[in-house]
């Protein structure tokens, strides 16, 4: 791991130092996906099953998992495990739950009534990964918040074969069309329909190069579906002073770094020994886990910063716009209202990572790779879309068309004017008509 | 016009009935834009002003627009404009202020914090269409949000000359950073920077094919901008039973007519004289339009549909999912809860689309070409973002504990589940400590 004093380096050299490295895909997985894409959109389900078998090595008997297959799963699961996953949903429900939003209705003049409405997105698909661990916690994050939103269907497709863990939390979420496929076959599946798999409005999730460009695709045709946000490779930034302890801290970088070799992991604090302690608390609990040769590469371009003050070390996270913020100073939550750009935040020595990855109730689901200046983290908002109504009275009408009139105008839309003028004249006759009928 | 009975079309026919023209921009488009955009990042300034002497016919002699130059246009406008200006703006504000977030928090169990709190987006770009009319409300529907979410920096990029009504409302909105420049250039400006430029977090606001392209273009690169929303030709849909009256009807499918010959006009009515009295007004109308020629262009490619019944009208609405929805029914409030996929929805007689696109208070930025099934009207929400915040006590922890290291297992991630034991390990060594201590 590399320490470096930040007031040592130059603007530019700040400035590259917190660069993300260029996740180069490469024209081969644009062709790729885009074939995948063509092939599903033209053969559905028998191009679904080809490319399974030939991308995941198993063609499943059927596409779609059986209510049956969910049972045995769920019967499979000891109590303990269903407990934990129990837990986590709940904690997971209440906070989402409590993102429901209300009718927002303002008369902004007298008359005139304007209304913000939230309705849910009607179909979601969610994508959970495979492969060599399942990510029972993925379907948590996207399942909760589609049974809140009151999403009318939900699909789930993850890679054959399914874990026992995501068949059983995708029964807690409500889901029941769940299929076997992985892959940029899946999204493609979801985003155009296939005589098994419903075509849907938005696909959330994480995954693979493939899966995220076949997203980027999908989500470039109109005819296709609508994605989460744009996906890049997990990262954790960690402010801390002295008060912090070392090995805790140690613990949340190298949480971070088990994710994959591409995962970033920064430690900026305004104490050198800090980082130096850290340095070799990270070396010690290395040697002890299983995944460490997945961690040293991801360290390999990690970084320890050693700031001037805790002010420059806030300035230098809000430069950054870390995924994860682990703040673990005297008093984090004086901090707050200063931290910007960041995904979720963790305060204190006992708020670690992997509590937000799995159970305290909020979503894992983070924009990252410097998308927290415009991406918000995961939500009930993402599952819901919001309408405007509006409702003005005759006389609301009356009040406000000079103003119509006169921009209408300005723009020279004639039709806008008189859309307005219209309405203002058989008003007027209407008036004059029943003050005839009074005096006569 | 063309008038179809709904009733008597297969399903097939009356899916392809609503099916929206593909845009087909050519690859042309895409060449031209993305040299726009390589010309732009390499050149800078230089760019700038030789591409708008090129696109726009005009070499303007600074590219930044002077605070006198502001002035001077705000002393060139009449009181009466200023007044409808301002009425606007105040309208706009009221309804957007009404949107802000408060920070959100939870204790979904006993120590365990969860909020969700929202940010500013630090730069906006704010894109304003020239041409043939200048568009001063649209300055309104970027600017007021841009205001009131608090972002740091809003550039406005304009086409040169830029009127005085648009000059006027920028400075309403507390907008100093104005640029002589329009097309893909300006928005390759806004996304990587010039050196009069400065980069931007997010773009917004609507253009032409070329804007839209270089919009697409500039988001799907991380180094780029995020964008409000993907872009479509403007739509309205007008659901009428006998109580509405057909010049209205008339009056806003026009004023939906003459903003392009793209523009997608639908009328919805379980009545036939309905559809056919609207179409005899709208031939009236027309011939005192001096956009005419726009509008029939528009016209051509519009709908008059006649459905079974008010039930089956809302149905084929929520299917197109239009832009703008106009509601005249006898009491069209009662349907609200059964609309759906609609970015602004005008209820009654009163409610002419004109009303929202100016002044009422609702945004005029709303998704179409069928987005509305997944993305939102614009708010105040676009112009900020929200991130979570976490913060437990050690019991808080120590009670989470269980769950979190019980699915860490699952999903095969040690160190996600030492950052807890870790932690738990030192909680019980100084709970020990402290017992001993007291014992002594």
């Amino acid at each position: 791991m590399k320490t470096v004093v930040w007031q040592s380096l130059s603007d530019n050299q700040q400035e590259s130092l917190l660069q993300r490295p260029a996740i180069t895909e490469g024209a081969n997985i644009t062709a790729i996906v885009s074939d995948v894409i063509a092939d599903v959109r033209q053969r559905g389900d028998d191009a679904l099953l080809d490319l399974t078998e030939k991308f995941d090595n198993i063609r499943p008997e059927t596409i779609k998992v059986g209510p049956d297959e969910v049972d045995a799963a769920a019967a499979r699961l000891s109590g303990k495990m269903k407990q934990a996953l129990q837990q986590a949903y709940d904690n997971i429900a209440t906070f989402h739950k409590a993102q429901e939003q209300k009718t927002l209705r303002v008369e902004t003049q007298p008359g005139v009534v304007c209304e913000q409405v939230t309705r849910p997105i009607n179909s979601v698909g969610l994508y959970i990964p495979g492969g060599s661990a399942p990510l029972p916690s993925t379907v948590l994050m996207l399942g909760v918040p589609a049974q809140i939103a009151g999403c009318r269907q939900a699909v789930l497709c993850s890679p054959p074969p399914i874990a026992d863990e995501i068949l059983y939390v995708a029964k807690l979420c409500g889901i029941t069309d769940i299929y076997n496929a992985g892959g940029a076959q899946a999204v493609a599946a979801m985003a155009y329909g296939t005589e098994s798999v419903a075509k849907v409005d938005k696909i959330f999730g994480p995954g693979n190069a493939f899966v995220t460009e076949a997203k980027r695709q999908v989500s470039n045709d109109f005819r296709g579906s609508a994605i989460d946000m744009p996906a890049g490779p997990s990262e954790v930034l960690v402010i801390a002073d002295t008060t912090a302890d070392p090995d805790f801290i140690a613990a949340d970088l190298l949480s971070q770094a088990e994710h994959g070799p591409d995962s970033q992991v920064v430690l900026v604090t305004p104490e050198p020994s800090i980082a130096d302690r850290v340095a070799d608390a990270i070396q010690r609990q290395l040697a002890e886990l299983p995944r460490a040769d997945i961690a040293r590469q991801a360290l390999g371009s990690s970084l320890l910063i050693v700031a001037d003050s805790l002010t420059q070390c806030i300035s230098i996270s809000n430069h950054y716009g870390p995924e994860h913020l682990i703040v673990q100073t005297r008093n984090p939550r004086k901090l707050v209202p200063l931290l910007d750009n960041a995904g979720s935040i963790f305060l204190g020595d006992w708020s670690p990572e992997s509590v937000g990855d799995y159970a305290s109730g909020t979503n894992h689901v983070l924009p990252t790779y410097g998308y927290t200046r415009t991406y918000s983290s995961l939500g009930l908002a993402d599952f819901t879309k919001r309408m405007t109504v509006q409702e003005l009275s005759a006389d609301g009408l009356q009040q406000l068309a000079p103003t119509v009139v006169t921009i209408a105008e300005a723009e020279g839309l004639d039709a806008h004017k008189r859309a307005v003028t219209i309405r203002m004249d058989k008003l007027q006759a209407r008036q004059a008509a029943l003050t005839a009928t009074k005096e006569a």
